[in-house]
């Protein structure tokens, strides 16, 4: 067990806690820390690309426990040193986030630092939401997109070379009305935030399956973090349905395993840089 | 204006942001920082007490806005450096907190990161909201218990000197009872978390009055910080009510100024440490 998941055990609703997010009568609460030297460097990014990610991340829960996020509350760290620019180039990037998905920032607090360190909360709205642990047995599980980008253009960044603006390790790309429209043939999901293999730990663990893959997922792909493309779990019988929401919204579908009993672990190390 | 209200200005509702907390549809929604080496130093308390503290500030600020806490939000950075023991002992803090008034913690994340750096987001429920705004010519302003301890004793810490356990700035005070039930009787009110000039400089901007002092109260009084306890503002014809709930909880009332035309504005220097 790593020391989050041993503080986190400290508290009582647990099952809660494992989610993207808490549902709570109708709404969804989440909230994520993106601190700099711990989710990013500043030389990676600039301050509109750093504050606009920290909000994506935490709003890509939201959308995988099929929630509309409506509100947000900023915990912004700010260095002594930054600049009234530097303040409105942060500012721009958590507007940016927030207009795109019809956000009202309504609270938080701004404090003075040795370094950037940003937490959000996002508060949500479903009438249905999806949990990580709906996965039944004989279900077919999906990921989004394309995995494995992320991993190397972290691995560039970590090598001081230059990755592409358009990189989904700068600028990650969710995809709200296309999960939304699956959302009803769907019956667990959550969104690749630390590597493919380490959320199928945590499906595993929450729905109490293991999974039987179709092909072999390399390493590379399985263990590329902050992809923020949508893992998911459905019945067969709604495969011609989702395929037909995918094409709609040129989503690239990669059915990989099928969920069977047992459990699944992988070997691989989950390491932060 | 400083760094913290221009980036606050970026935003557009400010009258939100302004307030302790926002309130939405019956739920007040606060989110406060609580980082090492900006709100303490780790040498000034134990694991415990940072974590009961941290949430203690934040609860504050639904009190007073006549909110009642009911989850709680936690991003933890946590150096890499603690032991199993440590998280042990910063869970019991929060814990306690939780339980005495009645919080169920719901979400959030951990991180590993150089320092202590906590952000806790608290959401509450109130039919009826207190704001800062609501403050009209003629009220009567006070302030409860006594003003002037924590700012010595944050001194005396500074100064590597030992400060009692039972300190405010260790162990913040809250009174919720009192609080809840004077509310009908008042028209704003605010925690003293900054000192009681600068709440009052908020007052009187969230308010557009000035006010006439009673009594002149000393710099070490009305510049301590971190006091928690509350202003709030009140007619007259309220005054014997007001007493007599006092008088019930033990709660010593400081009656000060009453409510003018003008603004209030105080010299005095806004100094963390």
């Amino acid at each position: 067990m790593n020391k989050e998941e041993y503080f986190i055990n400290q508290f009582s609703n647990k099952k809660i806690i494992g989610d993207d997010g808490a549902f709570i009568d109708g709404f969804v609460y989440s909230m994520d820390a993106f601190f700099e030297n711990v989710h990013f460097k500043k030389e990676w990014m600039n301050l509109k690309q750093i504050a606009y990610k920290s909000m994506i991340v935490n709003i890509s829960d939201a959308i995988v426990m099929n929630a509309k996020p409506i509100y947000a509350l900023l915990s912004v760290a700010i260095p002594k040193t930054y600049s009234e620019k530097d303040l409105i180039d942060l500012s721009k990037g958590f507007k940016k986030a927030a207009k795109e998905f019809g956000i009202e920032i309504i609270g938080g607090d701004t404090i003075s630092n040795e370094k950037l360190d940003i937490s959000v909360t996002i508060i949500s709205k479903t009438s249905n939401p999806i949990y990580r642990n709906g996965v039944k047995k004989g279900d077919l599980l999906c990921y989004t997109g394309t995995l494995g980008l992320s991993k190397a253009d972290l691995e560039k960044l970590l090598k001081n070379k230059e990755i592409s603006k358009k990189s989904k390790f700068i600028k990650p790309v969710l995809n709200p009305d296309f999960f939304y429209e699956i959302s009803p043939y769907i019956t667990a999901s959550m969104d690749i935030s630390d590597g493919l293999f380490f959320e199928l730990e945590r499906l595993s663990k929450a729905s109490n399956v293991g999974f039987e893959f179709f092909y072999n997922i390399d390493e590379e792909i399985g263990t590329s973090g902050e992809e923020y493309e949508i893992l998911f779990s459905f019945n067969e019988k709604n495969l011609e349905k989702i395929k037909k929401i995918a094409l709609k919204h040129k989503i690239k579908l990669n059915i990989f395993a099928k969920a069977i009993k047992g459990k699944y672990r992988t070997d691989c190390k989950n390491h932060h840089f």
